[in-house]
């Protein structure tokens, strides 16, 4: 039996989606949870390879195996199993065609930076303080620069095994919302798939180019000549949450 | 010289604001970051008591002491050597007479909750989950009759030293807000005083009316009776934020 997962974590104590040898990583700390309801040991694969420090509000993952549970009853069972910064939000039995790495069709990302004069700590777990001022007008502006078919190559980190580095981004829209007297910035991304550290690279163009330190000239270079020199930094892990990952049929319905 | 100090601190893994034997206080971490900058131990007396597990958005506290750092810079020498999860947001030499603690005329506190059929990693450390379907109107309902000066005796955890019992409450609004799909509900409550646990105990109240569990009689039975039995149970601290402390006049401008 196929099952698909629907799971949030937080990710900060976790070294990233992967299995790895000497790291908590959420594919094994799902792995042994569901080992506990199925006959045999269960491989997880996620739709997408959240890096160490990533969250994830809904990240799409599944499974094969046999279970006495009812599908849609595992979400409990492996909720009563999980350690608190992992929860499953949705379980249910799907077709065997399913795939939810190949078939996932659009994923969106969010990163999120504050500005203030100090760290603030009620928000630092999940966002990213800048220190400069930012504009949001060249934010927007270096935003809609990404959008569309591109080659991404100079917004992805090394060590990519990537065959293409041509991606289609649908949207990239920047938010400031007033939160406790602060300003905090959202960069929501909507794509068809992404590379290394893609989300986190185009971040800090955005902000740089919001801050003034760098320019749309140059994120427009870095988009025709694919070097990584006309960008800044790649923000911080703990900035991005992996929101949703979309395919042709929900497979939850 | 006084100095006045507006800290923010996440209280996870605080045992509370005041120092302890056996526990890691706010109190002691500012007093142990402030001796590095003063020329005698200095003690740091805080606008309230905030318990383990509750979160400050801007708790106001004094320190008397020598120092040469001009006090303006206290902020980010302080924070220097603090740890991430407390920060100074402002530090200002105060007249002599200040007191945060005797001239606090008005303390917000916020009581942060969500609705969902699992918990929400990412939602958990600020907010708790409530199970039940919550009514927006009864909740209103409820938190309008606990605004006025009223014997806030039953809404008292055990083991008070407060003289009195009354205080007055300015104010108690409920908010929905929707958070990724999610619903989530923020009691906001200005008073000038709170007793014991009395904030959890309203939103514990707020919500068990919202829930249908208790009525808007139970409440106004415990307001009149003073009796404890006609509450709910006293919420989770880790959803409780103190907000602000306001004064006659602000003593950072």
């Amino acid at each position: 039996m196929k099952i698909a997962l629907t799971v949030s974590y937080d990710g900060t104590h976790f070294c990233g989606w992967q299995r790895q040898k000497n790291g908590r990583s959420v594919q094994q700390t799902l792995e042994e949870a569901a080992e506990k309801f199925f006959s045999s040991p269960v491989k997880i694969a996620g739709s997408g390879r959240t890096d160490a420090g990533v969250h994830a509000l809904a990240q799409v993952c599944h499974l094969e195996g046999e279970t006495t549970v009812p599908p849609e009853k595992l979400r409990e069972c492996l909720n009563g199993v999980l350690p608190p910064d992992v929860r499953v939000l949705k379980s249910a039995k799907v077709d065997g065609s399913f795939d939810c790495t190949r078939g996932a069709k659009r994923k969106t990302y969010r990163y999120t930076a504050y500005a203030a004069e100090s760290e603030l700590p009620l928000l630092e777990r999940y966002a990213v303080r800048v220190k400069e001022p930012l504009c949001l007008e060249k934010m927007r502006a270096c935003a809609s620069l990404l959008e569309g078919e591109h080659d991404f190559k100079a917004f992805c980190a090394a060590g990519s095994s990537a065959k293409t580095s041509v991606r289609t981004v649908y949207a990239v829209t920047v938010e400031e919302k007033k939160s406790d007297g602060h300003t905090v910035y959202e960069i929501t991304v909507c794509g068809n798939g992404f590379l290394y550290n893609m989300v986190r690279i185009m971040a800090g163009a955005i902000f740089s180019v919001g801050s003034g330190r760098r320019t749309e000239e140059d994120v427009l270079l870095a988009l025709q000549t694919g070097e990584r020199t006309h960008l800044d930094r790649t923000m911080p892990a703990k900035g991005l949450t992996m929101v949703s990952v979309e395919y042709e049929v929900d497979p939850f319905l």
